[in-house]
Order: C-alpha cells, then structure tokens, then sequence
C-alpha cells in the first residue's frame, strides 16, 4: 500500500481545470488512482477529489501545498485540502451513558477498519468506563454542575485535552450535552454528532417521542456536522427504517439505535477517507 | 368470490372481547377469513379488524349493524364501522396540471385492481381534462378567482357535485389547492392526500425546494387524511429515496414523483379495503 | 416486570380456536399482554404467539403445559411451545476470523438488551480470543485437521460442551466450517447462520464475488435456521444494500459487514423473543 | 435548451486521457456541462461520459466523430458512442396481458419525462390494444401458433416492422414470450428487460411463486439487456420490497407490480439519457 496525496478542492467553475490539474499531476510522475468531480451548475462552483501515489512524484510532499497555491490556487481561486493517506487523523470520542455508536465505532477501530488513532474518550458521566477499559482507551469524565458553576473550567479542561491529544476531529457518540461555541469554532465542520431523528423533523430532545406522537410510518437517523445552531449543521448521511402503529417510544428507541450506530460510522468513514466537502451548509460526499 | 362484511372497531381494552365477537359470528356460522388485532397498551384500547363471509351467514346482512350496537356495542363501548365487500366505495379525484398520481390512479382503476368507481375527476386547471378523456371519466373544471369573489360559489357547486355522484371518499392527486373546512367536515378522514416530503418535515409549499436547501440525504412523500391543520392529519403511508449532493430541486421533484405515486396509491389501496382505523390523529393499519 | 408465560401453537384452522384459548387464559385470570394470530388459508394452519402475565393465573406454572396438552391440544391437533420469559435461554456463538458480528451481538449482550446468557464462544481459530477476552466469556478452540482424521474427536468434545453449559441455541456469526448433520439434529431449528448475500442467490462460498461478477445492483445478508442442506433452511431475516458500479469484491465484503451484523442481530432478537414460529422450511415472525 | 453532443467512451487506463478529451472539446469551445468518469482498477479500464454544447463548438457535428476516431481513437485504443441530445431514440414496446408497466412507460411518454418517439407497440394478444388506443400508438399483433409452424414469418414481420419504424430499442413491458436470437442479434444490449424476481435468484417462469415456496423475507425486480443466455444479461436497475408469511404468490405478485414498473422506468431513463455503458456483461450507470 504506497502512500498516497489527497486532495479536495473547491472553485469557481471554468474551461480548463481538471486537465490542468490531472496534467500537473501526471506531468510530474504521479499515477491518479481515484478521481471524481462535481460540478455545482446553480452556483457555478466546481469541486473534485483527486488522489494520487507519491512514490515517484517529482514534488516532494511537503513542497506540494506550496506548488499547488503557487501554480493554481492563486489563479483559479481554487480553495483546497490536501492531505497524505499516511497520516492517520486523531478522533476523540464523547460519549454519555448509551453504549451502542462507542461498541460500532470501536469494534471497527479494534478489526483495523479504519485508519484512524483514538487518543481518548470523553464523557459526562462515569457509565462507559467500562467500554473504554475493555478497548483500552483512556476515559475523561467531566460533568458541569447543574448551576453552570464550573461550565467554563470543565471546557478548558477539555479543550487542554483536545490540544494535548492532538485531535483532528470528534465525534458525538449519544453525547447528550450541548458543545460550546468555543468548542466548534476550534473544530469547525470536524465534529461529527448522530441525531436520532431524520432531520430537519424532530429537532431537539426525544425525537423518538415526537415521531411517536406525530405517527410517523418511518423514523430515521441523521449525522451531521456541529455547527453553532442546533442540529441544523451540513447533514453527511441519513438512514431509515420503517414501524408501524404497533411501535412505542421504547421500541422505536430500540429500532432506532441500529440506525444511529450504523449511519453515525458510515460518516466517520466517509471523513477519515477525506470524502466529504463542506460547501454552503451542505456536504459533497465522494463515492 | 363470496361477499364478506368487514368491521372495523375499537373500545376500551377488557378480558374476552376477541373471544366474544369470533363467538359471535362463529356461532351464526360466519366463516371468518380475516382476523387482525392490536392493543395500544398505553391508552388502554383495543383495535380489531376481523372479515366473515355472509353466505351461511344466520343474521340478515341489513340487520347486522343493530345486533352489534345492541349485543355488544352498548356493553363493551365499542366504537364501529361495518362494510360489506360487495358495495364498492365511490372515489372522486381532485387535480391541478401534474399527471402522473392520476394516470397511476387510473391505470389500476382500468386493471381492476381496486374494488372501486370512479364517478368525476374535478380541477382547477383544463389541463388533464384530455386524461379524464382517455379513460372516459368526467371531469369538472373550476377555478377561484384571485379575489376569492367566488370561492363560496365553486365550493357549493363542488359540494353538490360530490353529492349529486354519491362520492364516499376524495383523493388529491396533487391537488395544488387549499380544501375548504366545510369540505373537510362533509369527509371526515375521508379524503387522502400526497404531500411531498417527508412529513413533518418540509410541510407547506415547494418541499423539494426546502429538502435540497437543507441539504438532505434522503426525500420523501407522506400520504395522509386531510384534517383543518395543513399537512398535519393522521400519516397514512410514507416512502423515502436516497438521493446525494448531486440533485437539484428539478431532479429532486422528478425523482419524487414515483414516490408521490406509489406512495398515494398504496394508501388508497388499504382505504379501499377498509383496513385503515384512525385514533387520536393517527392511523392503525392492519395488513 | 412480570414474569409471563409465551404460548406458540399450531393447528388446523378451525372456527373457535382464539376464543377457546383466550377464554381459557382470561377465566383463570391471567391478564393478556400480547395476542397475534395468523392463518395460512391454502394449508387451512392456524398460528399463534399470546403471552400473559402470570401473576394471578390460577393454574400454577408447572401445570400449564399440562393443561393446554389435555384441554386443547388433544382436540384440536395443537402442537405448541410454552415459555416462561424469565428463563433465559442461553446462546453459544461460533465464530472464526471475522469480528465485527460477535462485537455486535456482544455489544447488545452487554448493554442488557437481550434476555439471555452466553456461557461460551467456540471457535476452531484463536484470532477472536481478545474479544472473549474483553467480555469475560469462556472461549473455546478446536479445528479440525486437514485430513479430518479428527473430526469426531472434535464434534464429541464440542457436543459435550453444549450440553456441559446447557446451551439452548447456537449462532453462528460469520463461522467458516461446515456444521455437522449431528449437532444440526440435536438443535432442530435452534441454529442460526448468517449468509452473506440475499439468499437463494450465491449460495456457498465468497457470495461477495459471485455478486460483483453478475453486476447485481443491489447486494443482501440472509440470516436463517441452519438445515442438513447448505443455506436452504428457514429464513428469518434479510436484508439489503444498494451497490453501484463503481463497487469492488472488496468494498462489497465491507458494505456488506453492517448488514450481515444487522440482519443475524435482527434474528437473535427474535428467537430471544420467541416470536419465531417454523412451519414447512418457512418462519413466521410474530411482531 | 441547446443541442449537447454526448460522448460514451471507454479505453485502456492511462494518464492523461481526461485531460486529452476535454481540452479537445474546451479548446474547439465547447462548454461541458457534464462528465463523470470512472477507472476499473481490477481491468485497468477507463469509462466516460461526457456532454457539452453544440451551439459554439468549431467542429460541425457530423464531423466531430471522425475526429474523435482519428485524433483520439486510434492513439488510445477508444471504443466510443457518440449521441446528439436532439435525436430522439425511437422505442417499441412489447407486451403480453398485463398493463402496469405499459401504462407507467405511456404517462411518462405523454407528460413529456422523456426525449423518447414510441412509434409501435407489438403484442402477442389483442388484450392491452385499448391502452394503445387511448394513447393514439400504433399496436401490432402477432402471435405464435402451438405447432410453432409460423413462427418464422412471425419474427420476418417483426423485424419488418421494426425497420420500417426505425426503431432504436426495445422495452418488454412483461411480454411473456422468448425473444428469438436473431432479434438479440440486431439489437446487441438495446432490448431492455424487466424480470421480476431479484435476478439471479428466481431465473425463468413463475418467480414470485419461487419467492414463497423459498420463504424469502424480500422480493425484487430487476432490468437488464436482454442476451442470448435468458435471464443473464448484464444488469441496469434492480429494487426490493419487504413481504411477510402473511404474503401468498397473489399478494407477491401485487406487491411486485409496483416495482417492476418503477425499476423498468428507471432503466428505460437511463438507457434514454444515454447514461449506461456496457462493458463484460455489466453497465456502468452514469449519475
């Protein structure tokens, strides 16, 4: 498995662009092993994931950032992220008192699913300290006093952790806390959170009792980047089942943990492949 | 085929109903062909739906209703409804300029699929009068004037029509029309319509317009009885689609017509055959 | 929570048998927590699955079969099953490399979700034994020789285990060994497989790459009640996935792990449940 | 809406092949307006489409063709197809006795969905010559005798037919009736098929009875060009829907109505927009 150079880009859309850029890569000796483009026609924007072997590249790879600014950014007005398939982003995990995202997304980690490092656990309470035990994952619990008294301490322990940890991206895993602005704005669209409902219905808490209440035949599951208003961040995936009148809050709750695990992992793999662009509150997902 | 009664009820939930109301028709050697029951455990309520043929049957097929109210209605708090298999509902369509729920209405209505008449198709629009044409059903065009001056006018005579062909339910093929209250009252939970989305979300106007501007994974398109609150009656019947960052409202609203379709005539499909209870503005399907 | 007794039976259609056996449970007290019933019309079977609660029954617990042999079953060629839902019946999982189906029915096992114990893994490969390990659970391995000189040697010791740790029912959770006709005698439909693909299609082995080379669009998962013949016994539970063009033998084992996880757990539930009833190589699956 | 040139093409992998063929076109200014691509990896094969305006392009249109081959054809061992969005293919559809399908095609085609003439619609029963007659459409009737004595004649007057309506491809709406070599010969990977199983389970006659006496949970339609080997060409569209035990092979056969028309239309789109490739008896579908 040779190393590899990923990069995402975004710009306005015009005559030229994916020559010039395979042609920069090809004319210096990369060999593209993916390539897939998308061509936003309302807004006049293109976007492409390009991906390409390093091993005999004539760029070294810490100059290519500067190469492509230089030579295309500039001109194009191309905006991009390039990253190397090598360097394995860093995902904390927060977690509340519901095991069932923390044992998919670990037992994916655990089987070499992904290429991914989990530097820590997060919590709000001392529940799944257990889980992390078994996975061998150090646990940190903080809870915020109900008077908010300590709000501003706990977040700087975190944030403190975060940085020591040197996360690249979190995720959400049932964590029923809000995330502070601070918080997002140090991780802006690199937080990943699972709402157990199919958004935009059912915003807030116990959507699982509001779809209850409404008679819905089909409940979902969304995850989605944080952003600063609730549950209205860029969606990545979604995913439903159907019920029936014979359904209670209990058993949708139930039905619904198989959808929140399983679309809250194809998300995480979606962002550790470096397949997703953010773009007006909306996600490019490559396939 | 023998012609069968269908009761549909619902009464507090006591020890022994089932036994007693099988009894009952088993006794005056009715051969039940169809027995479906549910017990909403939180409310206390029981739900049957329970079909018998009538040919052996011991009580007079006009005196059923009586011996129910009187044996069992009174006792139990039962609330009913009685059909009979061999009177077909009669069904008028509501449109305005799309095609494609009435054409996939009729194309079952002309297969035989549904035991049903068809007597008028009514629009606000010309347009689809040449479909009405294809399959010789008569259609009946009025349209409000912008300043209302007539909207007490074209629902009387909206009324009377309804009247005049005995329609014992309405179904809004995308009806782009607000029904007047009156109209509701005349058919309560009796007339069904399409709304497309995925209801509650997107309620109201252009919702693949709303569904592409959030961003959404997946569309869909909700069936349901229409009650004085707009889009809020009890959900029928529900169908999603998956669809990426590669839509647009246009491709969205194509995509979402075979839902609309599918999706409205399934729920007239289980109309038809008496196997929809409504409680509490929400709907009990049986299979 | 109560403790109940589950009745699921079977017999020739006949008009009374519902109000014979509610009449029955509700004279002697026992309050009915869930009844369903179907009737399969071209073999003239009944089925049913009730449950009631147990506390006031005037017929003490281990007199119930007793009575329901005598007082119904003679009569009406009843054959039945009668479980009480604080027995927990106790799971043995056969695996092999693959983990991510035993974390799943770990995970779930471990949050308290399943009513059942799992006194052992076995498996005939040590790669899994860290997961036992996690959980606490007693792992077991033997594999059979190339020249299958021991294979009875094997079968014996796993038979004596089963019956060591009274095993009710076995799953298999991506197990890659041939289970023998002896152990398949002794748990009659009392083990459960998962197949990965959508079931009759690509029977046996690497179905992900029989798939891929069709060009299907869409791939499965199959879970099913092992038989003597190979992926031919009753189907519980299925699944499926939308798979493009763009899919490889690789990326197809991956997308099809959460289904296979999903679809096995679906059944497990199910049979914990006893709401799985089996008749003539098919199941019935009482919601 | 201006006239598009689109370009299928597929070749051996090699660098620079997208930057080669869109520089063609942006520099003779034409302006893309779509191009997807995709590289199998396993065969190191390149596929294409690509489309864009006519209206500046400096290369007349009846001779953008023989540039392609000689400029590009040649030198990168490309096997293309070359369409003009307005020309517009011609479709017969064949039927037997049932009219799902063919009403679905015909309202599509009448509400203007697609870019499609239907010169002819050919049957082997006079049962479905009302529909035809509803939507003004030519329709033919032939049918084969026992003794297969005219069969011969039969297949003349069909071909005969076909060239004189210049027909460019061919739907079986469900026609029940083998197609004879010959005609597959004439039009290799151009008769579109709807099978009503999920293919490749349930191959030839009566699959929704296989799907009950197997006891699958899900049933499935599937599209595909018709080949010599019945039942196995290469795959354009497949979709499913869940059943129960409740399901007998009437209610299947219902059930499935829906999806084959729904999986059939989807097919005819994509063939119609010129987004499938054939290549090794499977499609690459274009987005």
């Amino acid at each position: 498995m040779q190393s590899c150079a990923i990069l995402l880009l975004h710009c306005p859309d015009q005559s030229g662009i994916i020559s010039e850029v395979t042609k920069f890569i090809t004319d210096n000796q990369g060999n593209i092993i993916y390539l897939d483009q998308y061509v936003d026609r309302e807004d006049g924007m293109f976007f492409m994931r390009i991906e390409w072997e390093l091993d005999n590249f004539l760029i070294p790879r810490d100059k290519i950032k500067e190469y492509l600014s230089i030579l295309y950014a500039q001109r194009y007005q191309i905006e991009f992220n390039l990253f190397f398939s090598d360097v394995r982003p860093r995902m904390a995990i927060f977690v509340s008192k519901m095991s069932h995202c923390l044992y998919d997304l670990l037992a994916r980690y655990k089987a070499g699913e992904w290429a991914v490092d989990i530097p820590c656990i997060v919590s709000n309470h001392e529940d799944l300290r257990f889980v992390a035990e078994q996975f061998d994952i150090p646990f940190y619990v903080w809870s915020i006093n109900k008077d908010h008294s300590n709000k501003a301490e706990v977040e700087a322990a975190e944030m403190a952790l975060l940085e020591e940890k040197r996360v690249s991206f979190i995720v959400l895993a049932r964590y029923m806390q809000i995330i502070s602005d601070d918080l997002i704005a140090r991780y802006p669209h690199h937080i990943i959170n699972i709402h157990h409902s199919f958004l935009p219905a059912f915003v807030g808490a116990k959507p699982y009792h509001q779809a209850w209440e409404r008679g819905v035949k089909i409940i979902g599951a969304t995850s989605h980047y944080v952003t600063a208003e609730l549950d209205a961040g860029p969606i990545i995936e979604q995913d439903v089942t159907r019920i029936s009148h014979k359904d209670t809050p209990v058993t949708l709750a139930n039905k619904g943990k198989d959808l929140e695990k399983i679309v809250l992992s194809r998300a995480v793999t979606k962002h550790i492949e470096r397949k997703i662009l953010t773009y007006k509150n909306k996600t490019i997902i490559f396939s």
